[in-house]
């Protein structure tokens, strides 16, 4: 199932400026080796977000090969600090030499393990928290994250639309962590959540009252 | 056309928290009516922009009976303060009604006019400006809005996606200002530029640098 309209999505798309030629080329690469990775518009919109909250403290729950965390780099003076997270130790390296690459890697730190015992073990709290694991695991990284937002920050988490598989009556772990996040959060009194149904859909969550 | 599939918007309205009855008998009044309101999807993410970027002065171009000023309403402080626009004297009775009702009227000043000449008129910056009035001025309001911004600051547009009109042909002057707004934002190198494709799609405008 689409979320949006495929011609609405083209449209939007279209209307992109131009972005760096490392963007591209993890682009092309996510294309030919089917892996996922947010792509342009969520990056555009994300990058917007982390400028408009004026993030300072980036933690990434995912990050794949890097592109996230490219386009917070790419907004985010160089007081800013990102803290990258995922199971492959590839992934890994070729972010990095990503990161040198553009000449954002001073700002980016990449632990390489489970996305959830590394931020158990990064101490402080964050800005930005952008959320891209196994779906299953959502539940536990929404009670894990959402107190760990400083003042004014912001909790997303990706695919939180899923592709409308919560519609179909697909009741696979990931489908039910999907389910389940989204009732978590528009439950929560403490939390003001929204969905922008970009791409996949995100989940957008602050907290409400100072 | 539908921006996003019938179904994800279903999904994503009854997850919504309860809104307060004042809001709900807005929305009963829009459908009675047909009159177009922003609706409880794109006012929960409104209302959270205005939160994020810490907002304390708004400006509605356009404010049809207030529903969109209360979502700003709810989620600021006492200290903030909200200017509403609209052309018709019996939106603005209606609205300052529903103010007082809900006990938000001393931070909302409501003026009855022509949006742009208005805007015009009142001196200063704003932290957020939500533009709804008629299409084919989105892209004077843009000329005049964006330049207006404070630092940190969100230029937002509704009906930016426009029910995929632009991609059918049409040629109205409504049409061909969505149209416009979108390629100005877009190919402003002094703006952040995206789309949420909530409901009919908003444009978000930030400026880029510090």
């Amino acid at each position: 199932m689409h979320i949006v309209t495929p011609a609405i999505t083209s449209y939007m798309t279209e209307l992109l400026p131009q972005r760096h030629p490392v963007l591209l080329r993890m682009e092309e690469r996510a294309r030919e080796n089917g892996f996922p990775i947010i792509g342009p518009l969520v990056g555009t919109w994300l990058s917007q977000l982390a400028r408009l909250t004026g993030a300072r403290r980036i933690m990434e729950l995912g990050s794949g090969f890097g592109y996230s965390a490219l386009w917070f780099a790419d907004v985010l003076g160089s007081d800013a600090e990102i803290i990258c997270t995922d199971g492959d130790a590839d992934n890994r390296r070729y972010a990095e030499d990503a990161f040198s690459e553009v000449g954002v890697r001073p700002r980016i730190t990449f632990h390489t393990g489970d996305a959830l015992r590394l931020f158990a073990d990064t101490p402080g709290d964050f800005d930005l928290i952008f959320c891209d694991i196994d779906k299953h695991e959502y539940p536990d990284a929404y009670r894990a994250a959402f107190p760990r937002l400083r003042a004014g920050g912001v909790l997303v988490f990706d695919n939180a639309l899923w592709s409308g598989r919560m519609l179909e009556g697909d009741e696979s772990a990931d489908t039910r962590g999907v389910e389940e996040v989204n009732r978590l959060a528009f439950g929560d009194a403490a939390c003001h959540a929204s969905h922008v149904p970009i791409r996949d859909g995100l989940l957008v969550c602050t907290a409400r009252g100072e």
